[in-house]
């Protein structure tokens, strides 16, 4: 990965990722369905963002592969995997708010070491790799990405996207995140993962990922100063109960409160 | 108010509430801190945005009175009152993501005219003022606002903060809502009305507003097409419990659902 220009490539995804986006967002559902045949804007917009990427790195990386949300999987045995999700919090797409994003990541032999989100509308870019670090991009604004130093779970913000993701043995924990930070919001999808890398948000936990929603985030929040897991503490690359946190020392406690909520204590 | 030309005042609001605003959104609270002896960020931010819209209503309305989140109440008996809430979504505020506003809205005998929301990170402004119509603008992009014309409340998309605000008589209607709706998302605050607005979203609920939080949107949504009353169909303009709807038809099955709701149907 050493000869791949990250911070250049990553432009031209967010780019791609605008052009491909932006005419979908906040457009009148009515019309649109109207010109692309019945089919909700979000999809297309889905469909049109992960095919102009697939384009790109058909161009600039033949020989990897790619696993993409809504075409699946080329090059399956390549040791370098593109991970794509075109668009990731759909449901905030098509409400109009801005807070979904473009995911973008690569894996070499199943490790996350570079990823992207961008937020079109809005123009921001935010990117990490590993042992280069992570970086925020809006406009002729760069700046370099630090994670906070919060190390007590009581002044942590918390977001995860809605408590009714919590069933069975988890159903507790949304209450039980509430009572012991200084704040839970829900909301924000991959937005609140983001905010860990940028500095402004300590914990996000979301069941039931996929590969692909998780897999851009992993190196972005690492190379900031962050932690992501499953809630076991495993490797979060293959998606699943993830919880990312601002860093390690508080990770640790957010491991434990899960465990602890799960064994209903 | 035929006398005001609110785009321009309206403009010169959300120009100085983004300079108020900007420098302390998504910045190092440690650093913040220290500069501003132990306030939060967000505290310096709305006090800031409040004294620079005060400043501009001295200029311009020096006899219309003021109500506002910070500094209370000046000249209480005029017909005029200005009703300011320099950040709505404290809580988004201080985790960095934009889905913050600054409100302001003007009330005639206590009857909402006109009310806008900015929304300065992204760079957005939406406004409305009976009679004239509900606009958006930002950068060089200007379009009139129109809500949805969804009456199926089946087909809505709504939003509400969180569940946890609902407690008594109201805790089974999140979930009662979430089951009669296409979608319910939380999150959000002022953005989730001013995406009524837009023609995004179709209904809002939220308890407990103070007359500054919903002010500055009900002449938003209302001059675009939608409707705003407490949860029995009253006046919104002192706040309480409150529903925003994109339309006449589609207000009338929410406040419906409502009062099954709370009665416990």
């Amino acid at each position: 990965m050493n000869n791949i220009d990250f911070p250049q490539f990553f432009r031209l995804v967010a780019e791609a990722a605008r052009e491909a986006s932006l005419p979908h967002f906040r457009v009148d559902t009515a019309i649109e369905n109207k010109q692309h045949g019945g089919f909700d804007p979000v999809t297309v917009a889905d469909r049109g963002v992960e095919t102009v990427i697939r384009a790109l790195l058909a161009e600039h990386f033949p020989e990897d592969g790619i696993v993409g949300e809504e075409y699946g999987s080329e090059r399956s045995g390549a040791a370098r995997q593109w991970i794509i999700d075109p668009i990731d919090g759909t449901r905030a797409f098509i409400s109009g708010v801005p807070v979904w994003g473009t995911l973008v990541g690569l894996t070499v032999d199943g490790d996350a070491v570079a990823g992207m989100m961008a937020q079109p509308y809005i123009g921001e870019l935010l990117y990490g790799v590993r042992d280069q670090g992570a970086f925020f991009e809006r406009g002729d604004v760069r700046r370099t990405l630090k994670t906070r130093m919060t190390t007590a779970i009581g002044e942590a913000i918390a977001f995860t996207t809605t408590p009714e993701l919590y069933t069975g043995a988890s159903a507790g924990l949304p209450a039980h995140l509430r009572r012991s930070t200084k704040l839970l919001r829900y909301g924000t999808d991959c937005y609140a993962f983001a905010m860990i890398a940028a500095g402004q948000v300590d914990l996000v936990l979301d069941p039931g990922l996929k590969p692909y929603d998780i897999v851009g985030l992993i190196p972005l929040i690492e190379a900031a100063g962050g932690v992501v897991t499953t809630w076991d503490g495993g490797s979060a690359e293959q998606g699943g109960d993830i919880v990312a946190s601002a860093n390690p020392a508080l990770h640790e406690q957010a491991l434990a409160l899960i465990a602890s909520s799960l064994r209903g204590a």
